[in-house]
């Protein structure tokens, strides 16, 4: 059976809320168990306050964690007994092991990621990339959004591919339409970076280039994959989670003033809700780490057990889906298979 | 009396929309006159449907008009009659005008600007700069939006240098805070344009510099003023208008489902409709073109009278707090007052 391994420390609400969310996952979909890598004693004292299926939960002791202070490359050599290396490590070693998922130190988890599990032949630069809710109901893939702040234009065409197989892979996409995330959208619009980019993508086979997007079309428009340099794309992201969370304050601000705004929430409480939930794009998951011979999701830092858990059903999606498979197979159709930089 | 010239040819809703947002600017504010450059017939066509102070309106004829389609420094130099170039010569030449305001081309404004009116004494680029709605209830300027696609360190300094001086002239802020927009808020963080831009922002007299700031900062922060390269600012800045239409259309589509819905939005209309005034926050007027020796402002292409009007109130507010005196004296104070690069 599928295993997913949960590190049990990493983030502001471990081990309680990163424990809540992967249970609350194995309630929601079978055919996958979770082992914890972290502070046994902490991990069992909260696996305690739940009934679920023992045979789908097992716990690895770990006596280390490694921090948002620590120096990723020092902690990922000098804490080897970390929840986050040991669960790589099972990650690297285990077969049976699919995917790994982690709300701990960004830095961490991607520096740990390339170091020990390794990049699939020919990629040149894993990227991360959640999926944002968009105005068509469905999901845009933000192809870096933040692991490589600096970017040659090949990353760039790799990331159209890696994030397209993800598309394919993970949520079911047939032909997904990709844009560069540029300065406007006539075609030599941007810096060298974005222009030479451009011209490449024209050229990559098996992806459906559709040219260049702008940062409104991640949410309000009709692309399905966004790629961007991990700079711009990291601005993007939490621009618009900027503006989400200030959506939600003002509501909230909005309709406690007074008894009869209370009143009008109660009338529209449904219709607001809705809204909140598309803003709070955790609960819908964290970011895959494509490019990486298995799958690693890293989930927001302050993620609660309603946006670990997806995390959690992310990964084991990508696992099914078989993401790596189907990267390998894309990078190798659109020539990037043979050499490794 | 201070006058403000505006291109009644330029945007998507000209000049229908320019003549009406501009005649309700008239009506908000008094002390300051309106000329419209462009195309008289229509413009007088326009004027007629509405009651207003004829002392406080002109119209120049233009026969020409610069469209998104032509070539910015082409057509300024060969659409002499154009009611862009028209305008930006008497911006220029008459003392007694003090600000223009225009929807249209974005390149052709800012092209005309630098050509016709000129930079500031020791301003390297001058650059865009909105000003965002904000969880506080104030207004975010950030800059450069979009003007500078490529940029070098002390491009960063002066933008942060122009939008502060921006800050105390138009907004009455007393000594605004100012970020510089990055991925992550730690010091050595970004690219190194990023880490250059800090270390020099850190040593810029007469600004608080407060360190970096990340895209949500923008919206859900409490940082006066974002510095950045224009093209994370243009993707900053498109991707919350983004998602401020996502969620404008989210809430209509969630409201007129069924009878249910409908009356709930009649119960919260009124938290409905303010939430969606700040997020259309072209309704708070345009980018100021920071940098250049008088005022320019520029609206959004598809500028409506609500959006339109605000501009204009913006050019009159940049004039009256005497921006471009307070951008000369802060440059001043910064250093950069002698060299024109």
């Amino acid at each position: 059976m599928l295993k997913i391994v949960v590190d049990a420390m990493g983030g502001d609400n471990a081990p309680k809320e990163i424990v809540k969310g992967a249970l609350e996952a194995l309630e929601k979909r079978n055919g996958f168990k979770v082992i914890f890598t972290g502070d046994e004693t902490a991990v069992k004292a909260e696996l305690k306050n739940y009934k679920y299926d023992l045979s789908r939960v097992e716990v690895v002791h770990c006596t280390e964690t490694i921090t948002n202070d620590d120096i990723p490359t020092h902690a990922i050599r000098a804490k080897k007994d970390s929840s986050l290396v040991v669960g790589l490590r099972m990650l690297k070693e285990d077969e049976e092991v699919g995917g790994f998922v982690s709300a701990g130190s960004t830095g961490a988890v991607l520096t740990g990621g390339i170091m020990l599990i390794g990049r699939i032949k020919g990629v040149m630069r894993p990227a991360l990339c959640p999926g944002i809710p968009n105005v068509r109901g469905t999901r845009t893939l933000l192809c870096d959004c933040g692991a490589n702040a600096e970017c040659k234009p090949p990353y760039l065409q790799q990331f159209a591919v890696m994030a397209t197989a993800y598309g394919k892979a993970a949520f079911g996409m047939k032909n997904p339409t990709v844009g560069l995330l540029n300065n406007g959208t006539e075609a030599h619009k941007g810096d060298p970076l974005h222009q030479e980019a451009y011209a490449l993508l024209q050229e990559t086979n098996g992806i459906n280039f559709v040219g260049n997007v702008e940062g409104r079309d991640i949410m309000f428009g009709d692309v399905d994959v966004v790629v961007s340099d991990g700079f711009s794309g990291n601005i993007a992201l939490k621009s618009v989670e900027g503006c989400g969370k200030t959506v939600s304050a003002v509501l909230k601000q909005e309709f406690k003033k007074n008894f009869s705004s209370k009143l009008a929430y109660v009338c529209a409480r449904k219709q607001i809700n809705k809204l909140r939930d598309m803003l709070d794009y955790a609960k819908l998951g964290g970011s895959v780490f494509l490019g990486l011979k298995k799958v690693v999701v890293k989930s927001h830092g302050n993620s609660k057990a309603n946006a670990f858990g997806p995390s959690v059903l992310q990964a084991v999606d990508a696992c099914t889906g078989n993401l790596v498979g189907e990267i390998e197979s894309m990078l190798h159709a659109s020539g990037f298979g043979e050499t490794h930089e």
